[in-house]
């Protein structure tokens, strides 16, 4: 005679999309809490996003014996993360075995960590869930250093990006500002943002009232006028000396075009960018013969664990905790999000979004937030990016760099 | 009747070349230590390098109220540096100029801080004293990221840097790890160094015994061997799933030539380089159709002083202070420079060097420290490397970002 009983059903966990400096510390809120709250199941962290889900190759998080607090000071996504866009709900092949996948560890809870796109991922599973008559609790996980999810306040991620640009752009003025009475007059950083300019406006906080380090934003926002923007430059230079530019990398011409093209697209069909930077300088060079430096900050923007927001690290710690409560309460196609409670003090609480409204959606800069000129953010945009950048928490060095030691990883292969 | 009492003479200060995170570390050591050595004469900081000088603006360091102190965790250089080349010896008018300048703040000691470039400013100043009658001790203080000075074994600047790029090369490696499944599978990071590959070495230290972040390194002393560095590239990629590349600007092609050239010159004739990262990545694209990133750290590796090396800033300070005390000994024409006494544990003295042996030379990697496939560094360079990025010194921040407040600069005009 067989015995059936009910038992806690087990969860999956994965990272999807860009990595950030924080998405590990996602990880830790949803890893931490489900082992509590559910201390009778298993966690299981997907390797490689949703692929390693479909390939059957699945990391046990129970055989786990590092501290699960090491995930805390580990850039990247420690599990593997992919770009892979599910196909429509029509796929009855395709669903089937993603969902057998799932029987096969008994899984009940879905959490999938991810931007716009893995909202997108979410969403789909929630629903063809629904739709096949599988049991299953889908949430997503706010990540993205691009802070252009919907309905959220902001997004883990951005905040340590926004102080890696902050502090390397000012630290890049005080350089360019020695250096500009016989050489350099003009240095051009190039940050991510395909587009929304949210990582280019932090350039704003290397400002203070006091001084001006950061002379120039380019948002894909504002399409950039390169008269205007020249002008701006020769101004500058006759008032400071030189000109620090942080430029989106998703700026766009006056016909609305990318400024700086590329004809390589990533599996979502996103054109990949980089190089506005080398044209920017170039522009530069040819119509003001001004000297200038540029640099690319790409991936070390993203990955600068050694110098993330404090308040990003408990946000995206948060968001991972409740994500396991929005689960308890039997919720699905849903993300846990950030409310803003006040500015100054900064108080904000955690609650619910509905993934209809989040996945691939875009929140780009409010006009408010952008100076009349379009070059710079105004004090509201200060007032709304400040926060999101406040404390440090230095990782733990060893002969002269973090150690970065994460956790065991036991990949299960069913 | 007057009477003419011997007072001991006042100090001039400049800062010169490119500048570092630490290079205001030696203004302090220099700066306090005369101010303590010295203490009823001026020390007077040129504004932007030799050039204040012959233009006749300096700060006067006595009138500065704030604590000297605040110069230890201030990126570029607080005066102001220049590119600015001495005409020779020959030049009457131009040596009568600037030691009329001298003169008339009755300065008797000239410290001259910076590079190879700056060394021979210095030697040619100490020459030209001795040439036309001036009492002057000119004493270089060594300052460079490129560490590419002779006779010291390492220049203040250097640790930093190299620590910069150790960190950010091992945390893009962790961010481009869980993104090689499915998408980036290269990444490229440009570092300086138009001769000497000590920056692009220091990739090396993001490597444990343990776990590889850096997969190859581009070194100006290794000619570029493109199919070599293709095959490498695909062997990381099947092995480790990605690659990393960390590329010095000054690589050169199998005819020693430039691989990236620019035909922009400084002031000194040396090309203006930046755009290999660019020019590797699409070999990348185009050979072998691996999706790839890139970035170029430029000035962003020179002023990262929230990532200083505690070793970089307690030498920068020393250095400083020696210059004074080779002053008082009535030296000129030298510099001090860093004696490294032991590996492990790590023990370095302050020594004496002639500037006629510094000046306009440079040291480049010595073959024993170049992995004998020429893309790696060898346990010789990690155990002379790996030192000089030990300790941490974070800034004060405030509102999120290093405060660097700097001291107050009251403007002497001569």
């Amino acid at each position: 005679m067989e015995y059936k009983i009910t038992v806690m059903k087990n969860a999956f966990y994965a990272q999807s999309g860009g990595v950030t400096s924080v998405i590990n510390c996602s990880a830790y809120g949803v890893i931490s809490k489900f082992k509590k709250d559910f201390s009778s199941s298993n966690i299981y962290a997907s390797k490689n996003g949703i692929v390693g889900l479909l390939e059957g190759e699945l990391y046990d998080l129970n055989k786990t014996k590092k501290p699960l607090e090491n995930l805390l000071d580990m850039p990247g996504g420690i599990f593997g993360s992919c770009r892979y866009k599910l196909p429509s709900l029509e796929d009855k092949v395709f669903y089937k075995k993603l969902f057998g996948q799932l029987e096969k560890l008994d899984i009940g809870y879905f959490f999938y960590n991810g931007g716009n796109d893995s909202a997108d991922t979410c969403l789909k599973v929630a629903k063809a869930a629904k739709k096949f008559g599988y049991d299953l609790k889908a949430i997503a996980v706010p990540k993205t250093i691009d802070n252009d999810l919907a309905v959220t306040d902001n997004c883990p991620g951005f905040g340590s990006v926004a102080k890696y640009v902050a502090i390397s752009a000012k630290e890049a003025s005080l350089d360019i500002k020695s250096m500009c009475k016989t050489s350099t007059k003009v240095f051009v950083l190039e940050v991510m943002g395909r587009h929304a300019g949210w990582i280019a406006a932090a350039g704003e906080l290397a400002n203070s009232p006091k001084e001006t380090f950061v002379h120039k934003i380019l948002l894909p926002e504002v399409n950039f006028d390169e008269e205007k923007f020249l002008t701006g430059i020769e101004h500058d230079v006759s008032r400071y000396g030189y000109s620090v530019v942080v430029a989106s990398e998703g700026l766009k011409n006056n016909n609305g075009e990318l400024y700086a093209s590329s004809t390589e697209k990533d599996s979502f069909g996103h054109n990949q960018l980089g190089g506005l930077a080398p044209k920017i300088a170039s522009l530069i060079t040819v119509k003001l013969g001004l000297k200038n430096h540029w640099s690319v900050a790409d991936y070390l923007q993203r990955s600068a664990r050694h110098i993330s927001s404090l308040t990003d690290i408990d946000q995206a710690v948060a968001v991972g905790k409740a994500a396991v409560k929005l689960a308890t309460e039997g919720k699905s196609g849903v993300m846990p999000i950030i409310k803003r409670i006040s500015d100054s003090p900064y108080k904000w609480e955690i609650s619910e979004g509905n993934l209809n409204e989040i996945a691939n959606e875009e929140k780009t800069l409010p006009k408010n937030f952008i100076s009349e000129d379009g070059f710079r953010i105004t004090k509201a945009g200060i007032d709304y990016l400040q926060p999101l950048i406040q404390g440090e928490s230095f990782p733990k060095f060893s002969d002269g760099v973090p150690v970065y030691e994460g956790i065991d990883l036991h990949l299960n292969k069913i």
